[in-house]
């Protein structure tokens, strides 16, 4: 016997026949002798109309209000999934954030959390129900309720496990775990069966969408292992822990493509010192998040300053960028949103040399051009042209044959 | 400045224009000095649409994890309301029932209050803020999402008044007060400025649909002064209270008609004791609510037995009543489903006599059978056929001169 914490996201539990199709999951576990604690998001679609509706009533929805607004959709799903596994024959009971006792701290819609108190759901397990449990939410010291922001159900569940001490923690998703690349793209694009806290992390931030960053940094914090796969088929997953059985062998685990980026050209700043920190000042005041940064000295001492922001925020840059031009001498800002970073991920970077120039042999001989390049200990990323960023994806895949992982 | 508790219904906050309107009329009430409180309902249609949903995933949804889900209406309109009048320059803040501190009993789906603890409440008050409480809903002692029951959110705003001492409560629906008829049937009925809670309470049980009784039995357990208004305009509407001025000068208050009845006849029973006493308990324990009783002894020693019950359950009458008529000796059921219960109200009735013979002239003149007659203190209903009921109804309000009032 087992005690899983699975954490099913709004796709799956996207309509009441979805709900049920858990239920009977679920149901199954529960046969099979374990203790199960279920955490749930909303239903998909149902946080946008709420957010609709928040916008039709005020310009700028206050964020505590925001909060108890948006709380709701997931006390729907806690409670039709209780009903849904009675209706099957199982003993259930739901909880919404404030009731499992997950405490956060006061920053509204993005709340972090401070500890959980799980007498409640320890309890109920006991008795041998199922829990129920909303994601995404908890309450504040003062009693209002919080919400986690993006990826906050992953959270819910990771901290549960933590705090429940779970053998188990499976994150239910709609794609069967993590490959080495998109499988729309790359057609030999393999499941890995394991991957290290680092190497999810890196693939997170170089958009691979399977999860939030900060659940996987909450994971790798709390050394919670979990899973992550498929409600829609009962393959394994992927499961993502502190260090993996293959970690050394393999130089390069995963090639990720992020589309939502643009590349950002200061030109003709006046090379003094400081330029570059009103820059990065003026942005990150505005909270845009900047991710690859070059620069270099052109002649007659002007620079230019190269960065890649999300594609959502580039009418935000020029906005924040016009005043800060001027002060610059008369300094320029094009934006070019045609491209897209790719990048090569692995932890066995660290000890093998020569991964960059695979990588880049590889890209020159499919004629990829290289815009920028930015490297961490176990990555490596560059910004190309969007048109090219699928054929670039197929071609690092073969370069580092991960079709035979 | 007075302390006022305002509560709108679903209609009043059933989309976000709807919504919108519902600030403006608040901000107009806190600019003229007055502390608000408001208790809002769930957009209409959501709650029905949360049990379909229900319905969906499970036959016979436990009532514990109802409560939670029906909560989830009435808490998105108060962040909606909240934010809206955050659009219009207000400052607000939104309570559930549990952070409100509207601590109930145990029974889910149908709560009582127990008690209010409106620290909280008072505390965002004295601070200058508008105060949004979701109605209908409270939370148990072991800190589970409780429900009240129809009406509930009336039940709230009266139940805050008098936790709060509140100046007004003022209870804002879709008709402008109460009426002495249903002034879609009688042309010149007209509103009332004050009625008794005694009034207001046998005309709710006499199909007048403004209010349900167990608000107006609150109300009138704690003293608690209300009025009913509509939220589409600012015409003053019906004070309901204790004494009204008129009282002793006005025999009859109001006439009214409830359709939804049904007439049960059993026929034919042998006419020894405990015969009524079977039927009756066996209608009791199947949660059929009967109203108005006749039982009268015919030829041979047999009896019939005459009485009322909600249209929606006579199925369930026919079902309970199947097994207890073959210990009846043989008697039969028949159920009448084409009559209507006509009732006449007012406090003023208990000093005046001749009511009831004015009523029965009115309608033998207007050619108005009547099948059953039943009296309390303050009100006279008879029973006649359906599709002379509304014509009953403007010949009784011309017959007790209520157009004059």
């Amino acid at each position: 016997m087992a005690r899983i914490v699975q954490k099913y996201g709004g796709t799956s539990v996207g309509d009441v026949e979805r709900i049920k199709k858990v239920a009977a999951r679920i149901k199954g576990y529960r046969e099979d002798g374990h203790e199960v604690v279920v955490v749930v998001s909303a239903r998909s679609g149902v946080t946008n109309e709420l957010i609709a509706r928040a916008k039709a009533v005020c310009d700028n929805p206050d964020e505590r209000e925001m909060d108890q607004l948006l709380a709701v959709g997931e006390q729907e799903t806690i409670a039709l999934t209780a009903m849904a596994l009675h209706g099957v024959g199982v003993p259930a009971i739901s909880y919404t954030g404030a009731q499992a006792g997950i405490v956060t701290d006061s920053v509204h819609t993005k709340a972090k959390i401070q500890g959980i108190d799980a007498k409640s759901i320890e309890a109920d397990l006991q008795a041998g129900k199922v829990v129920i449990v909303a994601g995404f939410q908890g309450i504040t010291a003062d009693g209002r309720i919080s919400t986690l922001g993006r990826g906050g159900s992953d959270l819910t569940a990771i901290a549960l496990a933590g705090a429940l001490k779970a053998d188990k923690c499976e994150i239910y998703t709609d794609v069967d775990g993590v490959y080495t690349a998109d499988p729309r793209v790359v057609k030999d694009a393999k499941k890995l069966e394991e991957i290290s806290y680092d190497e999810m992390l890196e693939l997170a931030s170089s958009g691979s969408k399977v999860m939030q960053s900060r659940s996987v940094e909450f994971a790798h914090k709390y050394d919670v292992v979990f899973e992550v796969r498929s409600s829609f088929n009962y393959n394994p997953g992927t499961i993502v822990k502190k260090e993996v059985a293959y970690m050394e062998k393999v130089v390069v685990r995963g090639v990720a493509v992020d589309k939502d980026q643009a590349k950002v050209v200061v030109s003709n700043i006046v090379d003094q010192p400081g330029s570059a920190a009103k820059v990065f000042t003026a942005l990150a005041e505005a909270s845009v998040i900047v991710d690859m940064i070059v620069q270099n000295v052109g002649r007659n001492g002007v620079a230019n300053l190269t960065f890649t922001v999300p594609l959502t925020d580039t009418h935000k840059v020029e906005k924040t960028l016009a005043p800060v031009l001027a002060v610059l001498g008369g300094a320029q800002v094009a934006i070019h949103d045609n491209i897209a970073k790719l990048s090569v991920v692995g932890v066995g970077m660290k000890t093998h040399s020569g991964v960059a120039a695979t990588l880049f042999t590889a890209l020159a001989a499919a004629g990829v051009n290289i815009e920028l390049i930015s490297t961490s200990e176990i990555k490596i990323s560059v910004i190309i042209d969007k048109s090219k960023a699928d054929e670039a994806a197929r071609v690092a895949h073969k370069a580092f044959a991960l079709e035979t992982l």
